[in-house]
């Protein structure tokens, strides 16, 4: 158990999208963050008071929450002066980071030293079985995205909230770090062996009540070259009931590969339910969730407007129009 | 990287079906084998030199590689004599069992002591990066398959060795633990820890001369739900310009999924086709590979010819007729 509040530490972030793990508990579990902790040159900005160590101390934090990430999730070198200075002033440190925080020797001695607690949430704490593809009783809906990083989780953060205040049941599972730190519980599926990938999701997503929702947080996309295996595992380990399309408009590439054009929705619907059908032969795309980010506000409702036309399916952005008209197509599956 | 030549160590096989390991290097890379080591009661016989551990040693053996699986996959403990005298007269020790050389304290003592080393090919030597997509030089064949287990690795040796009997540059690309003891180098997949599968496989494959081929072994199928994101991993850390379909006539189920039926080849023709797209828009589906193991000679021609005539693609059974119709699909390319 992590222990709130926390502080965000955004190191050196080259850009927003960079610091999306500390974006996330920001925005849903704002009550847990006392300030942020930004280095020099930091391109992030989360809108929380700036802090040092001993002023989070001072104002309560008891975790500083590494809420960024380097390209392969590396700690980097710049950053472990601060980690140190923070396991002093009597901050535990917890980080969702491939490389891990209890494998540094000096964070680790440090740690050790000041009787302070590292937490790595990536680190699966379970034997995972293999996936056995046996139906499950319960409801499922997965986010797919055209890329990395458009939103699935914010999406599906969004739609089980909304569909929890309409009365239905349901539960985020959450299958990547910052969905863990959020919820405290979860897969985190980037870092669990490949054989096991799919196994993992059936495990997180068991047997239910015939009327709850497991609303599972996609990851990568069938389109994005690094991490399709990935996103294939969720599809057939999550059995999914229904599909929500997730898509930012805005990208000129997908990210991190810059010779790779985004694809458009319709050929991430086509592929994604052709390849859920194979778990589930019933599932069907029931949204469309668009990371209006970017856009100005008329913008935005113009784009829903002629994406929800053009493919025949509710079409919002959870964050700037709420997510109850994809909940409400959930109920009505 | 095992160092070769090796002694191939049967142990006590019961039959020669347990010493299969063994029985693949011998019939791909004789030329890695100086010999055979049997123990009293050893059922199985690759028709190698009968070797004690000295004279293998005096006859250029680099490495004992355990060619022999126990019921579980286990270190047998009759084995463990043999196991460190081989350490001790300056062998290493390569094996792809469950459970691993390095965590046998014994062993690991003694290889410790001799400056010898223990290879466990199930488990990732390498610091794989994550797939960067870039394009690389030189050409890429894949196998991908209906099911899992119906020939891919069987396929993939056999293209390499007509395509090089035909003067052409191919090199084999172990994925699984059979193909690395064989090869004596490759990427145990389906250990690979989640975001680095892709990666992984750009690293097995790098850059190479124009008209050089890396031959790569396929692992599961897309249709099967337990691991079709190791599958998708192939496909787009391997950027295949080629593929070759690899079925099974006879199975009633997808391996391990009574509840699941094989696909049609047309199906994984087309899905396998559309994904490989994403990382190489020129790959083309060029040939089919039945595994005719259970049917009988003229049972064999027959459906091979049905599916080539179906497909309008070059098929065979590459160990009935030999893979060079293949290979020859391949140079047209």
């Amino acid at each position: 158990m992590i222990e709130t509040p926390y502080l965000l530490f955004l190191g050196d972030a080259p850009d927003a999208l960079a610091a999306k793990v500390a974006q996330g508990i920001k925005d849903w579990r704002p009550e847990n963050c006392v300030g942020q902790f930004r280095m020099e040159g930091c391109q992030a900005d989360l809108g929380l008071t700036d802090m040092g160590l001993e002023e989070a101390k001072a104002a309560g934090a008891k975790t500083l929450v590494i809420g960024v990430a380097n390209r392969g999730g590396k700690i980097s070198q710049s950053w472990k002066k601060v980690l140190v200075a923070a396991l002093e002033e009597g901050l535990d440190l917890a980080s969702g980071l491939h490389n891990l925080l209890q494998d540094e020797p000096d964070l680790a001695a440090v740690a050790e030293a000041c009787g302070r607690s590292l937490h790595d949430v990536r680190v699966p704490e379970v034997d995972y079985p293999i996936a056995s593809g046996e139906t499950r009783t319960g409801k499922r809906v997965l986010a797919v995205g055209t890329d990395c990083s458009v939103g699935k989780m914010y999406t599906t953060l969004a739609v089980d909230k909304a569909m929890r205040e309409a009365g239905m049941k349901s539960t985020f599972r959450a299958t990547g770090q910052t969905g863990i730190l959020i919820t405290g519980d979860g897969v985190p599926l980037d870092a669990v062996v490949a054989d096991f990938m799919a196994g993992s999701i059936e495990w997180l997503t068991p047997d239910n009540d015939p009327d709850h929702w497991d609303v599972i947080e996609g990851q990568g996309s069938l389109f994005h070259v690094s991490f399709s295996g990935v996103t294939m595992a969720l599809i057939h380990g999550g059995q999914p009931d229904a599909l929500i399309l997730c898509h930012e408009p805005t990208r000129a590439h997908m990210r991190g590969l810059p010779g790779y054009k985004l694809p458009t929705i319709e050929a991430v619907r086509d592929l994604s339910l052709e390849l859920a059908k194979v778990a589930n032969p019933a599932c069907q795309v029931v949204g469309v969730s668009i990371n209006t980010q970017h856009m100005g506000e008329a913008e935005a409702a113009e784009y829903c407007a002629e994406v929800e036309k053009r493919l025949g399916l509710p079409t919002v952005d959870p964050f700037r129009h709420g997510a109850a008209r994809l909940a409400e197509a959930l109920a009505a599956l």
